[in-house]
């Protein structure tokens, strides 16, 4: 018989077969034959435990062991089995094991909860295949339509209800996929950070109590195109200069207030880009995110600011675009003081800490009380072949929430 | 009869019609019909005029005004009429105007001087259809060889060799273009300033001393590819915010070394260039021009010197690599005085100026005593429709240039 970890490893390993870039990362977008393969692995552990398999109208997975208390809603645990392209083996499938490893130990010990348990493995939240993102707990919130289906194309042209009702389901009754609030009592996801702090800090979990708000705007700095030989250097109007100062100030416009807040430059673009012409506009964006949302406001302020000044001493124009604005998300201060009890009671270390990433888990939170739990990543990688979570360091998450699930189902 | 001032502008005016893209600018390439066209015009009037016209075997177009002495280096003075895509009307034919013009007062007057007087039209001077540029005077002094016509394509292919046999010439015999620099005295260029420094100091002439040295250098930034959600500000290393730092310091660096020295960042791709990804490698060129060498040489040491300084601090890398190395050209004094004292004697106003582009001047100069003459550009604009010289400008320069080819050939 296998010992918790080595079930855990062999889950991770089983789904990390299922992947059309082997050798290259991991890419398993929804829909295809990895996810095939993939979901079928996930049903047949789902039966051999015994609990409950079924699909919704959106494509997700369900595991289910009834409760004792038919009326009590359900505690739904999980995360997605969908990739980025090249991606890595656990952005993901860590949550979908932890479900289906709650579920095992609930079994395997008799444990009767009054609260039914269903592990979730959604898909499409990378929005890999299709773009968007977030698409099976926002079919679960019933904010997508038959419509929208239809227009959401993968690369090849194919629709997504297309691709679903080749799959075997029925993109017209995506409407059903909606749940009823009420019968679900808390949404509990597990998710690799992402980032480097639990690593650098030697903790076991982070214990997220927001989902940042994220900001993302376009810059255009507009200048003028002279020749690079011949124009005086005070005489130049160099757009790629002003946005250089502009994006040189960012990261202390972040650190400057504080909250953990991050703001990055991640694409930019020069015009008319010739190497003997001064470049006479640029293009880039910043995409800011903090749990305050004041935080993300008064970076974006700055921003603008900054360009202000260049505007009146170079001589440059530029205009600011919104692109994306999400608020900041709080999870459940119930869910959060469950987990952190569960966690000291397991003498696992733990951090609060905010999610820099959005997760399933900040749909799921407008509709029910929500908790979210981090695992280190290894190096802070991830969306990469190098994408690593020890599998002892998984299980420990995956044991804070099985406390949690347990105490809360009693 | 028209004025001189009228002929230059009918000149202007003709040549412009020659055009591939009317209303968008003006595309002349070498060896399309647009250059038949200002070929054969060309040729006509400098058959009006009573010279002799050939071509050399690299396809470029001389008229030939005898001189009284048949053992005396003649004086050649041109510039190239071929032009950069969607250019302007001016950068290259004014130049060539400026020669015949002057074939045409030297006949009209009577004025026998003892040297031959050749108006020379270059082509591909900008390298808009084959690449590389400078390619008629290059020619000229012997570095155009039949294996490299082969090999100069132009965007649909055709090698510069096929396209000279088309136009009727025989790229084999290239070779027979070169010229033996005994035969030459000097030659004289005018061009446009493409810069705004002789209209902002409302002076008529600018007298080139030095052709600028000129370094390209392609600087790389190595980072690390971060989520932008997940990493926190003091734990990335954002190769663009570095890069940023260089580029933002770099007008500082050339303002410092002084002499009128230039550098300009004109290109630039960030990797992986995702707006939610730390940038991991940002690569941009810099393009240093000076009239000292130390100048270029100390802008080059600076921006080695910033980015080991950021390389200590912010835990990126970087490799710098040359892509292009011109000296500065120095031009004849003898000629430069001559100018001088013509410009002196007719009242024209003018400022000793470093050319910051490069020119047919600068390979002529390898070979033979060269002169060269900037006419004001409005705006200080060039290669763009907006490209403009008043032609009573033009026309001084032309007269400056006129005076000193009677005084040297008297």
């Amino acid at each position: 018989m296998l010992t918790k970890l080595e079930r855990i490893q062999k889950d991770i390993e089983a789904l990390s077969a299922f992947n059309d870039t082997k050798g290259e990362g991991l890419t398993r977008f929804s829909l295809t034959e990895a996810d095939r393969g993939a979901r079928d692995y996930l049903k047949s552990e789902m039966k051999k435990i015994g609990a409950t398999v079924y699909e919704d109208a959106a494509g997700n997975l369900f595991g289910r062991l009834q409760g004792t208390d038919s009326k009590a809603p359900m505690i739904m645990i999980g995360s997605h089995f969908d990739s980025v392209k090249n991606g890595g083996n656990f952005d993901g499938p860590a949550g979908v094991v932890m479900g289906l490893e709650i579920l095992r130990v609930l079994k395997e010990n008799d444990i009767a909860l009054k609260n039914t348990v269903e592990c979730v493995a959604l898909i499409e939240e990378e929005g890999g295949r299709f773009g968007g993102g977030l698409y099976g707990s926002r079919a679960m919130k019933g904010l997508v339509t038959a419509e929208a289906l239809e227009a959401s194309l993968d690369s090849a042209g194919i629709s997504m209800a297309k691709a679903l009702n080749a799959f075997g389901f029925d993109a017209a009754r995506i409407g059903e996929a909606k749940r009823n609030p009420e019968t679900i009592k808390a949404f509990i996801e597990l998710h690799i950070e992402q980032g480097p702090v639990l690593e650098n800090e030697k903790l076991d979990v982070g214990i997220v109590g927001k989902i940042v708000g994220i900001r993302q705007i376009k810059v255009r700095v507009y200048g003028r195109p002279d020749h690079a030989g011949t124009t005086p250097m005070p005489m130049r109007k160099d757009a790629l200069v002003s946005a250089a100062e502009v994006i040189a100030s960012v990261p202390g416009f972040a650190l400057a207030v504080g909250d953990g807040t991050v703001a990055t430059v991640g694409t930019l673009s020069v015009l008319p880009g010739a190497a003997n012409i001064v470049p006479s506009e640029v293009t880039f964006t910043v995409d800011i995110r903090s749990k305050n949302a004041q935080s993300v406001e008064a970076v974006h302020k700055a921003i603008e600011e900054k360009l202000k000044a260049l505007e009146a001493v170079r001589g440059i124009a530029f205009d600011v675009k919104t692109l994306l604005s999400v608020e900041p998300t709080q999870l459940s201060e119930t869910i959060i003081s469950s987990l952190k009890a569960s966690a000291d009671e397991l003498g696992i270390s733990y951090k609060d800490m905010p999610s820099g990433a959005g997760h399933d888990a900040m749909i799921m939170a407008s509709m029910v009380d929500t908790g979210l739990i981090f695992v280190p990543s290894k190096d802070g990688r991830s969306h990469c072949k190098e994408e690593w979570t020890d599998y002892d360091a998984l299980q420990k998450g995956i044991e804070v929430i099985c406390h949690t699930v347990i105490e809360m189902g009693r």
